[in-house]
């Protein structure tokens, strides 16, 4: 029952058992580049991309992404993190480091509409995904034989009013411990506080408009009613506001007085695969920061 | 005072002396089309181009845009126009003929900010913007030099809270019956509902953001603070309820968390004078009609 | 074997039984408009969509799409068609009538890379791309597993230099009198002229580049070489001379000097589904009308 | 003869006299960006802003920008750049500071067309181009009146078969030593091989289409005539070979069937002049590295 599809390795020529990423995000001070950069160095790191920026004057923020290859990655990953802790509390940092090797694991949510899901089923399977994806949940059970024609565990979870909290615990239990991103596409159903909390941006949704526009439920009927002339789809971190987490990132199609909502619906696929798509790519390459609501990325 | 500027004449090979507008909406019903086309044939007239739409199911309106050239258009236009009440009553039509040799006049209401305002002008200087521009009123006198450099009559009207009604009052004065336009090009300040009214679906204006997010003023900074990842700027025709006016157009950039307020405002005036330019462009074409606080848009 | 899916039907509420699509072309002279507009009012067609272009100087052509909905269509269709030669005889018209309902029946050949194919079957599996996918067509076995999971049947024709011609006499053996259209989704294969004339129009390929720029083999490598900064894909009806037919639709991506031809052909995969779905959708609801080696596409 | 413009300064809020912008390519070796930011950290400078980028795998060129602040930078540059010459000869490295404040002078050459000029004049009027434009150099006296009321020296040095060698000899004089960028706002003319040594990769040409689509005379006669869907244009340094330089910029915009030559110049005129502001935009903030006949734009 399965396509014979294999995830073809990424085409890049990078080696990447010795590649690793770096984001920081501290106060910004003169010194940090060079703190930083003579660091790799002095490891025997090799600094294959860098990327900063510095959040002016609202505090003066400072926040980099680097890209760097190191031999030996896997074992010396350890002591270069203890070492580089002298550097991240001389300038107060945040940091991580994660191994490219190191594919996230990812859970889908979803329910009815496929679309989302399967563009990220054909990115991942075309080796432009670089990420793992664990298994897909839903509260409906319709997308089983497409999610298991490409080897991936599918489980179906319902949920009902009665259930809610239920059918949550039946998640964190899939999730916990075994995936590193939840990807709601289209999933349509609320999540709790709780659950936010444990995956804090850590949880990808796409809302079906140009937000802040049109928040809430039926936003195509929204901006049909509203005669728009472009329509959008916004990819975000969920966060306890509705709609309201950080944007990672939106995209628009032009459309006219001619499409009924129903056209702007199939239109509104189309943004919605993209922009999800993107969002969740960039996420697992590390190239996004959250900082006070808004996001960094480093693309 | 003067660049020695003309506007050049339209490019376009058509003789405009012959060419007519004639916009249509009624109820939509069976044999509209042929009773239209078969009245044009008889009158002697070439139909040059034509689109129609059906508002569908809400109501089942019919929207009609014909271009013709017609033989001594001048001439015969009174006549034909008689003749076609006819029709018109038959479908419960409400129509308009418009000679394109009669171009619509402008006027044009700046603040301080010029961005908008020389888009037009240059737009109309380049034989671009098929109108007069019979004159620009504005609140300040900052771009007289500008303006009167292109000929074009400048009337300084100030406003301040106190002197609004009579600030009004004047631009009543300046623009009746000597305008079919005003553009609302950064102006600024709020028209009364007495203006809006005189003025019906003939008031167009930029909003600097992408509608109906971030209504209201400081959109930019809304749209910073909100961390979009794409701005934009919505023409409208002006109502009585604030940035609530059925839309034109819209378009939009994109930016990144590296665009701060003052970065995000000079990215918007390219966006704005862009939308702006082309909704005014489209108005006196004839290009527009107003239906349920929406326009239909034949460009 | 299956995901189970059916193609949904399309979401429209119009009626597709009663709705039929007339494409016009002839030289340019009053009176056409109203003729064929009147034509159908009497057969008690109403009109529910129409464009027309004319193209001017060169010439004089006129070109026109109707679409109109009758009720018991196919029944009355042979009368009306008879009926209308009248009117086509005095315009000279070249022309035909499409029933809505009768969906065209495709043939995609692949080769190896799946980007289009995935696209086509998904927009198809959608409801998006109203047509019949009657079979695939490919030179290698890999896609016959996905294929066959849409219920679709999959024909391997190997090709060598020296089995070409047995191979094209294979291949109009399955498709003589089976399909409307031909659809090259990277099929990698020059197809002969005699093919070719067989299917006049009726063959849709999708380049790899924004042609005129980069015709020929390994185009994303002769964008890197360049140093383009827009990359894009060509969707063309094919002819005899190669990436020389008729253009269908066009659309870029903006890339940057860190893409590399491994990346330029990630992101071109992403732009090319793009443009051949859109055309093989304009093509299959009869919105292409092909003149002087254009398209005039009605969309 | 003058509007009263002063260009504004520009908006932002950075000390322009403190900052500086150091551009640097290099074999790629491990720690450059260790030893650059060390170096500018003890000479007591803030890093803002940095890209970086490696060309890999052809050659492993590494190409740099530092945008940086120093206090008393105008003193201190003499001998900072006296130092780092240590740094850029363990490096091998090609490298250049410049001085935000130190404005690039422009000279834009231009012939009848005012489109390219306008954009420029009025985005160098509203502080969005931070150069200093010194001259305006024609073949025509037509936009004298325009350029003058900018306060701008406007040079008119007709241009005639025979006059070509003492033309380009007078403009030669006009410029020499006195501006550092040349920007081809449609000039028409071709300047000699002599003419583009001097100024090698500092004069800009705006081609009006997608290069490499349309190399030559009558672009979008060109384009016409292939029936394209998308009109472009392209910003590039000019090379001995025609349309063959580096390339800057390059966007594009959807154009129709309709759309004749006349529509086709119309709409590539906005294409144009806001494609080659944002090339010379870029070239004056120091954004852009040529190598190989590519551009390395840091934007």
């Amino acid at each position: 029952m399965s396509h014979g599809y294999k995830p073809q390795e990424s085409k890049r020529l990078d080696d990447k058992s010795v590649r690793a990423r770096m984001l920081i995000s501290c106060p910004d001070k003169a010194g940090i580049v060079a703190a930083v950069s003579q660091f790799l160095y002095e490891q025997g790191a090799n600094i294959v991309q860098s990327d900063q920026y510095t959040m002016d004057p609202e505090g003066g923020m400072f926040f980099m992404r680097i890209e760097f290859d190191l031999q030996e990655l896997e074992q010396r990953l350890p002591s270069l993190q203890e070492d580089f802790t002298r550097i991240a509390d001389r300038f107060t940092m945040r940091w991580s480091i994660f191994r490219a090797a190191r594919r996230k694991r990812i859970a889908i949510f979803v329910s009815k509409e496929d679309h989302c899901l399967t563009e990220l089923l054909w990115q991942w399977q075309a080796g432009d995904l670089d990420a793992e994806i664990s298994m897909v949940i839903s509260n409906h059970d319709d997308m089983r034989g497409l999610v298991e024609s490409f080897g991936i565990p599918y489980h179906h979870v319902p949920v009902t009013p009665d259930t809610k909290a239920e059918a949550e615990q039946k998640q964190r239990e899939l999730t916990s411990g075994k995936v590193d991103l939840i990807v709601l596409a289209r999933y349509m159903q609320i999540v709790s506080p709780k659950f936010i909390e444990q995956y804090h941006n850590r949880i990808i949704n796409i809302h079906h408009s140009f937000l802040p526009a049109f928040v809430g439920g039926k936003p195509y009927q929204q901006a049909y009613n509203r005669g728009v002339k472009l329509i959008g789809a916004t990819a975000h971190y969920v966060t306890e506001e509705l709609d309201g987490g950080p944007i990672i990132e939106q995209d628009i199609q032009r459309v006219t007085h001619r499409d009924d909502v129903t056209e702007l619906k199939r239109i509104g696929r189309h943004i919605e695969r993209i922009v999800l798509a993107r969002a969740v790519k960039w996420h697992v390459e590390d190239r996004l920061l959250v900082y006070q609501n808004k996001t960094v990325a480093f693309v």
